[in-house]
């Protein structure tokens, strides 16, 4: 086999071409990683909501390849990249760390400047252009990471060198919504060993907001979903009661109020419902209860709560990808998967 | 002079006959300290909103005397006490600390279960009847302190025992609104050394959570109120920076944040009013910005935002009594004082 370093690689891709029209697979150019880039070869991709609901939306940026749920191996690396070299494996992820700015320096934020998830954008950094094309016409990337292709070309920021033994086809999932919930409840609600923790919405990122809870040594983890389904699921994630707002005629949050004594410890929203994230908030004990938010709310959603609510010694924080640091932090999250800690 | 322990004490007090008339200075009856009650003899008090409020507020718990900023001396215990004796110098406080409670026990709140302020209360704990009384007509007890007499009744939780060599004409004021600033900064904030901290309201409260600012060694500490004759006074206390959101075109915390590169680190509110409570929490930074609420509130007063600014990784938090607990953590605050610690 000749290699490819340097040279564009002709593979398959799935494009869409067109807001909610199914996606094609198409051969596809990929050019050579430019300064600060790398070029993945990806082995697994996995579907997020997040995907279709951009591919879903109106907006201009088509014809597009998304996909940022995935695992694959450096095929080569652009100029002044020193992390990363070709055989390494890697998770691609929709936000970045570039090390240098403010947030990448803070220990409490993740939210790095140059690469903070951007899914207006459809370029690279280097020069404002897309390394995907058919027959010259150019394809946008999404969210910097394009996994629906065979080989895609990455800002070096929003790679994470992960152990080589883990295995690409489970750990891919890792890269955003598992590690979102996860890290929302270990980095961020904290709960303390033998405390009660509400998990707000059952989906992948609620189940891993409970295993998070589960790990901390919580003793109770209360799942709240509209939808009855899901409890059976996160009982397997540490679940141990349930409550569906639907069967009561008073908010969730007295409901809540009243099995525990006054209010959970932590509770951790995971829905993108405004009704869930205020029941969320005001289901937290007062004097020391602390509410974080990880749903991504609609955009005319308004949070609304009496500030007595506050006032009485609650917290209410938001995470983004769990809080998580995504070169620093990934590798860790694997280990957790490889090492099986409980 | 006689021994009055056991005795009803007659002394003069100003009392409040009608909501909004002015206070009448009477003769009145205290009677001596119950179970877990103390009879504290007011050498110094002051005035504070919080009286006048209530003073003004048309409610049933008339005739009464309020009062709440004092510094006195223990002149009579009840059965069942054993923190004080006669001849303590003590700080009445309107919230308390039972010592027993969850909250008490819990290193992060001071509301406590038992004695945490309820301004509906006109009466003792113990019998649920007042201790005050003019020829035998009770008058209604104010939060617990009732410090507009030369007597009152106080329950043990809410007396901070302090340095008997701490000046009672001066500490007084520590009982209440500057504790409640000052903790605000140092006990919920915590901005770190060197950080940039806004301080909305240039009160009593608002000087002293400036004053934490500066001893916690902020770098820029920016002072907000509508008054610009707040700023000169400030200055004494640490503000290094002033913004009257009546000069600008743009809402405060756009002000703030451009300023700022973005936002302050930490802001703390210290007006009541719901609009600089919005303001003060928008203008905190992304990734690691904490905003506290001190302000009362209106009762109808709504805490509206995008929840999009949480997920920006934000934080939000009330204080009560800048989560000191009274009788644990008040007479540290006087040591302050003493050692001028700054
Ligand atoms: N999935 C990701 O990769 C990812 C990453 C970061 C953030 N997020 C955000 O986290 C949220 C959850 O993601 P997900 O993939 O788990 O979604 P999901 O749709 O699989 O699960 C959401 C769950 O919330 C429940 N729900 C909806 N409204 C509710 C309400 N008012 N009360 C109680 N339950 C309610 C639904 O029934 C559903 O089971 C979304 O807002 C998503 O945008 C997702
Ligand atoms: N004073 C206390 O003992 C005490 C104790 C606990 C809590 N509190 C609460 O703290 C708050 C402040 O108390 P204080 O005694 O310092 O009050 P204060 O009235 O002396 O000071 C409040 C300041 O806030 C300013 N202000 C009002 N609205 C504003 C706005 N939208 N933007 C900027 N500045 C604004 C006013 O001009 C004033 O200078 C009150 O809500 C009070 O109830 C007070
Ligand atoms: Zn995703
Ligand atoms: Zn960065
Ligand atoms: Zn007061
Ligand atoms: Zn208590």
């Amino acid at each position: 086999m000749t290699s490819t370093v340097g040279q564009v690689i002709r593979c398959r891709a799935a494009v869409a071409w067109e807001a909610g029209k199914p996606l094609v697979m198409e051969e596809v150019e990929v050019a050579p990683p430019q300064a600060n880039e790398v070029r993945v070869k990806i082995l697994f991709t996995s579907l997020c909501h997040t995907d279709v609901y951009f591919w879903e939306a109106k907006n201009p940026l088509f014809p597009r390849i998304y996909g940022h749920e995935a695992g694959g191996i450096v095929e080569s690396v652009g100029e002044g990249v020193t992390d990363l070299k070709p055989g390494d494996h890697v998770l691609p992820v929709f936000t970045g760390e570039c090390k240098e700015c403010a947030h990448c320096k803070s220990e409490e934020s993740n939210m790095c400047d140059l690469l903070r998830i951007n899914t207006d954008r459809g370029v690279m950094l280097n020069d404002g252009k897309s390394r995907f094309s058919i027959n010259g016409k150019p394809i946008y990337h999404f969210v910097g990471t394009s996994t629906f292709s065979e080989y895609t070309v990455i800002h070096v920021g929003c790679l994470a060198k992960i152990n080589p033994l883990a295995p690409l086809d489970k750990v891919c999932v890792l890269s955003c919504g598992i590690s979102t919930g996860l890290g929302a409840t270990l980095n961020v609600a904290k709960p303390a060993k033998g405390s009660t923790v509400a998990v707000f919405g059952l989906g992948a990122v609620g189940l891993a907001a409970a295993e998070g809870a589960r790990i901390a040594g919580a003793s109770r983890i209360i799942g709240v979903d509209l939808n009855s389904n899901r409890f059976e699921e996160a009982k397997k994630f540490g679940a141990t009661e349930f409550v569906n707002p639907k069967d009561y005629n008073k908010p969730v949050q007295e409901v809540i109020a009243e099995m525990t004594n006054g209010g959970v410890d932590r509770s951790v929203e995971c829905t993108g419902n405004i009704d869930a994230m205020i029941s969320a908030f005001e289901c937290v004990h007062d004097g020391w209860g602390v509410a974080v938010l990880v749903g991504v709310p609609h955009k005319d959603a308004v949070f609304k709560t009496h500030p007595m609510n506050l006032l009485n010694e609650r917290t209410l924080k938001g995470t983004f990808f769990g809080n998580y640091k995504p070169r620093s932090d990934l590798p860790s999250v694997v280990e957790k998967y490889m090492s099986k800690v409980q």
